[in-house]
């Protein structure tokens, strides 16, 4: 264990790094002619994988601006992988979450931004900058900062599945096993949303949505997304109800009714 | 067939109407305890079909606005349904397409302003208010406004149905052959995305998506995506390549090339 980090300092860091991402994802959104390689699927992703240049430069400001104001503290990024530290902080990224929704112009990507401690996330950060909005939260607090105002963000309260709203990326999600699963929680919901990646924990950190379930999530694409979800008031586990820290198969819950009742479902 | 009317005149008409619309539909979204009837599902549309207060608070300040300054034209609203006219003119409005997404907090949901002449429309407006983007189109030419600039806009050039990236609003679109014949135009496609409504038609207009294919549409969800799409010089018809102005079935292209090639698929 290593000694209590100071939040607000870590937060003004996130405040920073996502400052200096924003440019180099806003550039090449609907560019015309950007470039797209293929990095190939892994797992039980599908095998479309896309990165772009803005990914990289994304990335590369992040890392840049860490090397000057957290030279101690490790990275863990999609683009560029591992760098080690002797803080006992490492910043876990993702450039752009939803390169797919990025790729076709849709504005509900983000940019991922966490603080980890002893393998948990406890500061996380999304970043939506075309509509300029930014979601935060660590330490049992959460905030939202958008183009119609700010405020404390809060998860929705209790209430029956019958009655939430659940949102996942793919309806072709996971393998055929989580297919089924995914699907009972469908049938039980009032209402199930695609395409919204790291938005869609947003919308759960903003009292908007009940549930997020997604499937092969790597720990890169969870890590800020847990850690909002929580100081917000709601719950991230795996599909069994451990940590969902590294990634796999993942529940993000409003409240802890809603998610004992989802998770019932996808247990089956 | 009446006198060819006069397209800025009308268009000029059309922001104002839109600019109404916007304080009415931004004042409930990501309100919480926004109340939700449901008015029930028809034809092949799901169950759930939620009227909220914004759609008929937007609608009337529309045609509030009309009774003044388009006395003479007829209107046909999602909520308030028809109103006659004299002047060959019709407003086909939907105050807010995308219900769904507007009660789940997703900012892609739209309002949607047509002008038809003769059972064709000829003016297309869609309005995202929250995150502040209008896309425009008619007499061959489109517009874009939003947070970060303005300009023309222009679909995307001919490219392989491989490499083509479509979008539809639900998984679960239609019938079960209405989904088998999405599912041959998916599998061919490099990227298929759910989940966006009007936007989607938006991003064909804005060159970032190739193809929208939809099933269960009415005709006020179709009017204005069909008039910004053929002005930014892309193709929109049912699934047989007939006229689309009625809804149901609809493809939206980008480019004659990549609707020949979805439509030969769709067709089987």
């Amino acid at each position: 264990m290593t000694d209590m980090p100071d939040l607000d300092a870590l937060l003004a860091v996130a405040h920073r790094l996502a400052d200096a991402a924003r440019p180099e994802t806003l550039r090449h959104f609907r560019a015309t002619g950007l470039a797209v390689e293929d990095k190939g699927g892994t797992g039980d992703r599908p095998g479309f994988d896309p990165v772009t240049e803005a990914d990289r430069a994304a990335e590369r400001a992040i890392r840049d601006l860490l090397a000057e104001l957290r030279p101690h503290d490790a990275i863990l990024g999609e683009e560029y992988g591992e760098s080690p530290g002797t803080s006992g902080i490492t910043w876990i990224l993702d450039p752009i979450d939803g390169t797919r929704g990025y790729m076709s112009g849709t504005p509900t990507w983000g940019t991922l931004i966490a603080a980890s401690r002893d393998g948990r996330p406890i500061l996380g950060l999304v970043d939506q900058p075309f509509i300029g909005e930014r979601f935060t939260g660590g330490g049992g607090q959460a905030r939202y900062d958008g183009p119609h105002g700010t405020g404390p963000l809060r998860t929705a309260a209790p209430r029956e599945l019958s009655r939430a709203t659940l949102f996942t990326t793919f309806p072709e999600i996971g393998t055929e096993a989580d297919r089924a699963a995914f699907a009972r929680v469908s049938g039980a919901a009032r209402l199930t949303r695609y395409g919204m990646d790291c938005y869609a924990y947003a919308l759960v950190a903003a009292g908007q949505a009940d549930l997020v379930i997604e499937a092969g999530l790597a720990p890169y694409d969870i890590a800020a997304p847990l850690a909002l979800v929580e100081a917000a008031g709601g719950i991230v586990t795996d599909w069994s109800g451990g940590d969902a820290a590294g990634g796999g198969r993942v529940i993000a819950a409003a409240n802890a009714q809603v998610h004992a009742a989802a998770l019932a479902l996808l247990r089956g």
